[in-house]
């Protein structure tokens, strides 16, 4: 028996950008948090401390910053993917990198009814996320784009239902033709090529999630789910998947009988734990293989 | 030489009511985070473990949740001094009460163009607060309404400015005429009374608040802190007093001269710890007397 | 009418301040998140912008981080009275200091059932707390140390009951002789003087916080802490008061008759939200005045 | 083209179950946080909302309370694979399920110098950690286990260097041949097969781990962790792999020069973001394929 290394990969993770644009007297404003992770030959710094192959993650945090200013951050897919090619073609050991971005929007402050050049207020809500995957030099090298958003929390307060479940001896559930639905959605969505603008894309991907939540009657929300996800790659062709993990956020009907109250879904109890948690895929019989656009090492932490 | 019992309160924190009106097909959202504090004759219970005059926080919870169906939960001053004359003049080991809510907000979806009846998204951004307190029985029942928000992200790009402080051996700091300011903004302000329109002064205030961040050429965020709350105070004449909690979220300017890079205000480090932390107070020389309005058990926690 | 300045602190937050004695080869550590907070004649910066007088808080944070070495960080309370003794003696316009520190317990990592010398593992559980404030100049000057503990997380599985209480329409809660009890427990004791042995005083008064946990059949949350307070009061005669909040952590029966199941107090169910929240002071009639001991601007944030 | 629907599973998040043993009046007690997750023949539940296959999620969550008395939760592996077992073997639309449990320690208070029977203070600390995955029914099936901890927190003062690394026009970091190291371990491990004594095993991996931390002069995050893993799979035979996530917790020697003082790597700053982040896997050449033991749907949310 010899043990080895396995799957393995290092980098910095949630260096916080804000590059401010100020050509003008109308500044612009991005807001980024990004993660780096180099794949490739690194093995002897594992096993005997030889950093000779190592780009130091500070380094990478550098370059992550002097990107910001040298090539720019616009489109987040467009500045994770110049950062990824840096690294491949440009570091010698590295065979592979990710780069994990999260954006925070901002939007004008309205001051007389006209949005201000230089003052801003953070808009909340859902963040826009990707994730760029390179691998391979030269001619080999392939490149995977996942976006998407998490945090968009939405909720209908009828138009659910849930009934006609299997049931065992563990089953205490009633059935409900009219229940509030409410989740906190994190969808992630594999793009076919590079050659995106992305920034359109994941407006109108987010319009069409908003939009189909509140139109299907539900009987579930996998149900919910697969609608979304369906009309996302019925009308963006160049998505391949998309994954959603949803969390039954649960409100609760509460018990107003003992003080002589009907409750015809009027009050809730919001609880926290436990949630139901679904996850799903809904994708194109003919989508060009994953690869390794969904690769972690190791697969969770 | 005695030990004694000091200042005490007791309820139910954080009770999470979702109210719901569907009383047409456009449906109404409320949702709100709900805390409730008692102040009385409860020395028994400490002393001796005689429970006979203290009301189970759970009694508690269940009337605030009563409560939303009862009298309803459309602003949330209202309803906290519902619920705290409740417990004050019905409950008779009482003698006052603090509600605290937490209120998120919610949009209703767009669905080609439209909103929709049932379908929301909660819009993130900023908190809106209340904390009502109520002292005393019959003619000597005193009220207090602090309301506010919390959470309210805002940056500047420019317009911000840091020169002549005071300096000592520990100095080391540069100053500065072009900075980014940005802060997460906690304002709680004190009401004259509670005949108030609470939503319209809640949406004046924070518009108020937002306009003034923008129009003002800062000098130091304490400066900007006054002038905000100055607007408030001359503008909003219910209100008596208004208090800040104002991290400074440092942006620092990234050194990109080791790379060849000229740096104009363009590429920050969102930096997380430490910062700087302003707290201040704007009040009219005339507002009548705090009197409870602030009081909480232990001072701090 | 007029607009006036209120009451008004500023300072540095959260420094991070990790320090390594190694005048051996047997490594000492201390690791502490510091608070600074002025007060004094800052109205100026204010009102006009002017920092005349204003300690930049970047100065404040260099000035932790010196003292780490140049007096030396041990007892917490040491370190926290230098700060603001430095603060208000050195630097003319301050009038008042709040120093805030959390500390961080570290273990030595046990090789072969020894301790190394410079391998430590973070303790977890409670975090120990220091909040010194001193007012005034020359003779004029006071100081207050209120010293605590924070999330030091017990359980009882028995030896607590909760009946005999005050009902009214809203309650639907059943009577119970024996139910888990449990808290994260905040816990803030105010010194007389500051002559103390700040490591023993801890020391002794966590002991005595768990053992008085353990050692008394409850009969409300709100006794125990009583009980806690007075033993802290009764064997360190150094405290004038102590402040409990404590959250009761609900821990619900789960039914699990559906099941044709009996759970006499075996299985439970953790809840998150609501809970019970007990707040509440034990001291001695004969302390001396608290004076700011407890004063923060504003109330709370 | 056609969509269709990919990979899905679905289940009950975070269920906080709390067992105490009352056999005498010494108790026990075992407090877990499990989530249930099941696949299997589901596609109509998304494709057109019948939910006649679907096992409800509240039916999930109360077979995790009713097996918490009805099978015990004693070591969290086998209370893990009983759960599905159960999901697998009884309920028939079902083929596989992934159950997964944190566990969070509590020591027994200390009372005159003897352990109470039946108060208790949780440890802080690590997390203990199972994923159990459960594949196939009948003869067919396959079982994975995958335990670890998380949150543990270990620091080196000294004994640490990093030098001799790959340098390019991005990088300004200085080398070093003395730093602290720090980080909040992640470490999972996979068993062979699933006849081991859980607690035992737990227990001398978690010793090893840190053993060899304290041991090991580090020339690397990456070196430290392959001896860490390569010790456990020595010893531990019934240890396929070992998986690490490993932020290096940046703590900064502060630059005190400014004041007149030097700083010999005694005071430091210990900084939030970025971190770096080390990821690595240290296996058996021989060991059996990892199957589904680090399968999720989606590969990460």
């Amino acid at each position: 028996m010899t043990i080895v290394l396995g799957p393995n990969q290092y980098g910095k993770a949630e260096n916080r950008v804000v590059r401010v644009y100020r050509d003008s007297a109308r500044h612009e404003i991005r807001d980024v948090n990004v993660s780096t992770s180099l794949r490739g030959e690194f093995a002897d710094a594992h096993l005997v401390g030889d950093q000779s192959r190592v780009l130091p993650t500070d380094t990478q945090k550098n370059t992550v910053y002097a990107y910001a200013k040298e090539k720019g951050l616009g489109q987040i897919e467009d500045y994770a993917l110049g950062l990824a090619r840096h690294f491949v073609d440009d570091v010698e050991p590295v065979r592979g990198a990710r780069i994990e971005i999260d954006e925070y929007a901002w939007d004008r402050i309205e001051v007389d009814g006209r949005p201000h050049d230089h003052s801003f207020v953070r808009r909340g809500q859902e963040t826009r996320t990707t994730i760029v995957t390179l691998d391979g030099k030269d001619a080999a090298q392939r490149a995977w784009v996942v976006s998407g958003l998490k945090d968009l929390v939405v909720l209908k307060s009828t138009g659910s239902e849930f009934h006609g479940y299997l049931t065992d001896p563990y089953t205490t559930l009633r059935e409900t033709t009219d229940r509030v639905m409410a989740t906190s959605l994190v969808a992630r969505w594999r793009y076919i090529g590079t050659d995106v603008d992305w920034d359109a894309s994941y407006a109108g991907i987010r319009s069409l999630l908003l939009t189909r939540f509140a139109q299907v009657h539900s009987l579930a929300l996998q149900q919910t789910l697969w609608e979304m996800g369906k009309a996302v790659l019925e009308q963006h062709d160049r998505v391949a998947e998309i994954r959603f993990s949803a969390p039954n956020k649960h409100h609760f009907v509460v018990d107003l009988a003992p003080f002589g109250l009907d409750n015809p879904n009027e009050v809730f109890h919001a609880d926290d734990r436990p949630y139901g948690l679904i996850q799903t895929t809904v994708l194109r019989d003919d989508a060009p293989d994953a690869g390794l656009a969904w690769y972690t090492v190791p697969a969770f932490a």
